[in-house]
């Protein structure tokens, strides 16, 4: 597959965590470039070295800071806990100027994990959005996929929503989507992501009534051959 | 299927409308006594005529206002456009009085229909619990599932998330997913229906950018021939 060039490096802040380094490692094993960040460099640089472990060294995948791994970046993928979204997002404000931010970020409350409960501005995308200001394109995903796995090779029975600030920001979006082996679907504006954020209280709720682990979503009723729902 | 006494009545407020209309079909086809509600009985019995040549009229459905209806039937469901919601509500409040309110409402703002735009009480069926206060029993369902296919015999690819203000709510609900021929899960409490409303805008979303009409949804990850995702 041919990647377009301003997707070559993936900034994965936060990706020391289960589900930031399930997709550094999909993105890595794509061939993508991918600088894992973390606030802790060597937890960084550790987690990079599992990956390339895991993928036989023909990869790139380095750690750093968080705020150097968004510099280098062409892209910056959000994966920190919701207790430090607004703090990282600070952080690498001026870093992200100009790029585009996938918010991954689910604002679960413990202990009430399976109650949806949103911040003031709608969403933990919504308020990314905000804290950036109206001229940065911020897109939300993969919050509903299960890290356990990411790290595994079998096809994964969940679909990826986007929704993001503008059309062109979530195509970007789901090329990633697509490079992660995932089949991802145009969600519609930013406003939307409440719905995908929340998703995954649903389905923690669901895993629980049911004793599993790994409940997803499929969109159904659109042909699943079809070209549409990723505009590649 | 043995169908428990308690559910043996279900009024459909705003059956004149196309969900609404779909859903009384179903529960007619399953057994139920259908009572159709509407601002204007005429309509309403014409709606149940409808419902009784198709199905070659060895069903019970009838037609009267939403009042009337609400008074005579166990459990309320309510299929009334957003704009109708709250005075339909008021109007039935006496009604549906130690009753369960099923509320099917999505809460469009027309024209930006793909854009989840929620009342300030979070969801519809949030509103409606507001409404009716905290000794009501709300549940909320059946908003994602297209209209089109409730009037068809072939099976629906589009699961039903059910939220609610209590567990046995929910449960009572699910009973009515499964007489309508569908997939039911329990999806927590009633804060979280802000997900299932919202959905609605994004399969509108995704249906426009694939030409489709009938996006669904369906939850992937535990096995569908588990006896879990309804208890019955």
């Amino acid at each position: 597959m041919a990647i377009s060039p301003i997707l070559s490096t993936i900034a994965v802040l936060g990706g020391t965590g289960k589900e930031g380094k399930g997709l550094a490692y999909r993105w890595a094993k794509a061939g993508f470039r991918v600088l894992i960040g973390s606030r802790n460099p060597e937890k960084a640089r550790a987690a990079a070295l599992d990956i390339l472990g895991l993928l036989g060294g023909k990869v790139f995948v380095e750690g750093s800071t968080n705020i150097r791994a968004a510099e280098l970046a062409e892209i910056v993928v959000l994966t920190v806990p919701y207790s430090a979204h607004r703090e990282t997002i600070e952080s690498v404000r001026e870093a992200v100027h100009g790029k585009i931010l996938v918010d991954v970020t689910v604002p679960l409350m413990p202990p009430k994990v399976t109650r949806v409960q949103m911040p003031p501005a709608g969403s933990a995308a919504q308020e990314a959005s905000a804290i950036l200001g109206p001229d940065m394109q911020v897109t939300s995903a993969f919050q509903n996929i299960s890290h356990e796995l990411l790290m595994h090779p079998e096809p994964i029975e969940c679909d990826v929503l986007v929704t993001g600030t503008s059309q062109a920001a979530r195509l970007e979006t789901l090329k990633l989507v697509q490079a992660a082996g995932l089949v991802g679907w145009d969600a519609g504006p930013i406003e939307n992501s409440v719905v995908i954020e929340g998703l995954t209280s649903v389905l923690i709720h669901i895993n629980r009534e049911t004793g599993s682990r790994n409940a997803g979503i499929k969109i159904t009723g659109i042909r699943r051959d079809s070209e549409h729902h990723i505009a590649l």
